[in-house]
């Protein structure tokens, strides 16, 4: 049994427009990686025979045969159930319906299989080898174009009878305010999103605010993005300052949100705006300070993620692990 | 084993007012109830003192030996600390400072004895013999005074490292929102609570709204209660009719950003608001179904409590039954 989990793993991070998979050493380091546009265009089925070809490729390039791996864990996009492995409809994945993508892929490789959302797989990533290791009551926040996250307590992913737990960029910070993709008014994603950040921005300088922002785009205010107002805080220009520091606080009343209702030991923040650093975490850390309970604060570390891109495929690696360590002994006998 | 857990558990609800204990049977029904006053100000050892001999009463009563019981569960103001046993210094126990209670406690009776907090024991008493009877998932909104509450996941409670996890009442809702005796702005709890309640209520009187409520409390704001506008809801006053719906829509923006972040199966709300029935249910609900994504909200069942003020004694005496279960066989061998 041991033996049998000190195999590598596989973990397959499936987006809209990539996939990657890894190979996954039980430590958590990536032996090999591979990665190819998914191409969702050309339906389910080409896209399936993508995930299996990437997963072929990867086990070549690491001289592996499936009797040398533990598994296969997915990231893929939700909503999705981790208990019969269907992919319901995802946004990003356009033309799927209730796909069977656990047992498409089992029937291909005849090794141990698990599927669950990306979210939750980067969290998870987070978690077993990056900024939340050895930690077992962790939350992270994943800030992108929207805000996704995932939530871990006593080691575990929690997921929720639907498997929508972890939703922790929908979480209203303002009942009056804008209005969210999702339907919702005042979500955090609302703010701190990728979008959030150049609305906001865009918004402060149809004010009238200073700012070299203007001359980056070349006075076309549609060419702005989150990059753009990184790259301006990097110049020193005040205004992107201020987004920043604003950022870090309106994320900062979301966490606080969190730190009073689950009184984590760790938030993860990851997403390219961690770049910002201290222009992003003092204000959070400092409006956690202002608004949630003293105790649970203090117990509270917030920091920035460890994995970068890569939190994905290693996490679904890690989930497959788990799944293999929770099972019982009489059926670890893939492989 | 079996016929130990089939023993009544003591169940004890200390307040800042008076301590109830109850006999409890296995499956959740009170044989007996004590109460008394706690008289804080005589200080702890008085505090402790009659907690003893109210434990003591309920056994007389119910004609009940030590060797009879399981144990005793208490429910305590926090902030406390579950694992070793200790009231640490609650706001309405005034005096008390890392009082280890449940040794003192444990000192008399030579029984297990658990602690809790009181919050936690009334949504576990919910959980084991009320609303949630059955649900393994589950959140309760406790809406008094302030707004506390519960959650279970797993069929177990939600504690987090320190104790302080299930502070449902402090989310914030609107981050410029009215400052809250927690020190933040906006929490739940300043809309919702008796406070909240009677504090909208005030505002829209002194806008000069037309109701009955000014001719109840002889035109002194100052006498306004939530249970006076309650009295004027079941008088049909418009104005009590909206701040109820208010409430009940105010209350859907913190549950939905419950059903967003923890896919529960079930919300209890529980409080005297509760007699207002679908006045503040309906709006909940339409609000949750406004706010929170459709799969999670079609399975969050949102009901009112349904122990009323025993929920904490038979919580209490349900964590001690739950704590006895979960311990392995050979540690169960008191009584």
């Amino acid at each position: 049994m041991q033996s049998h989990l000190d195999q590598p793993a596989i973990g397959v991070d499936l987006g809209g427009t990539n996939i990657v998979c890894a190979a996954v050493m039980a430590e958590a380091r990536i032996i090999e990686k591979h990665k190819r546009p998914t191409e969702v265009p050309k339906g389910v089925e080409q896209v399936v025979a993508n995930i299996k070809q990437c997963i072929h490729e990867v086990l070549r390039k690491a001289h592996l045969s499936l009797e040398q791996i533990s598994g296969i864990g997915i990231g893929s996009p939700g909503p999705l159930n981790t208990r019969t492995g269907i992919v319901i409809n995802p946004a990003n994945l356009h033309g799927w319906h209730n796909v069977p993508l656990r047992k498409m892929i089992e029937d291909e490789f005849h090794v141990p299989v698990v599927l669950d959302n990306d979210a939750n797989a980067a969290a998870y990533g987070e978690k077993w080898a990056g900024a939340g290791k050895g930690v077992d009551n962790l939350v992270v926040f994943t800030l992108g174009t929207g805000v996704g996250g995932g939530i871990i307590m006593d080691g575990k992913l929690l997921h929720g009878p639907d498997d929508t737990a972890g939703e922790v960029g929908h979480c209203t910070i303002d009942y009056n305010g804008y209005q969210c993709k999702c339907g919702n008014r005042g979500c955090l994603e609302t703010y701190v999103s990728a979008t959030g950040i150049v609305r906001r921005t865009i918004e402060a300088i149809r004010q009238g605010r200073d700012t070299i922002i203007n001359k980056m785009v070349e006075g076309d205010l549609n060419r702005l993005t989150s990059k753009i107002v990184y790259e301006a805080l990097e110049q020193g220009d005040a205004l992107a300052c201020e987004i920043f520091e604003e950022t870090g606080r309106l994320l900062g009343v979301g966490i606080a949100n969190i730190v009073n209702t689950l009184n984590p030991e760790m938030i993860v923040i990851s997403g390219g705006v961690i770049q910002a650093g201290e222009h992003l975490f003092r204000p959070t850390r400092e409006e956690v300070r202002r608004r949630a309970f003293e105790e649970p604060t203090r117990t509270a570390k917030i920091v920035p993620a460890q994995l970068g891109g890569d939190a994905g495929v290693i996490g679904a690696a890690g989930i497959l692990v788990q799944h293999l360590t929770l099972k019982t002994p009489t059926q670890k006998n893939h492989g």
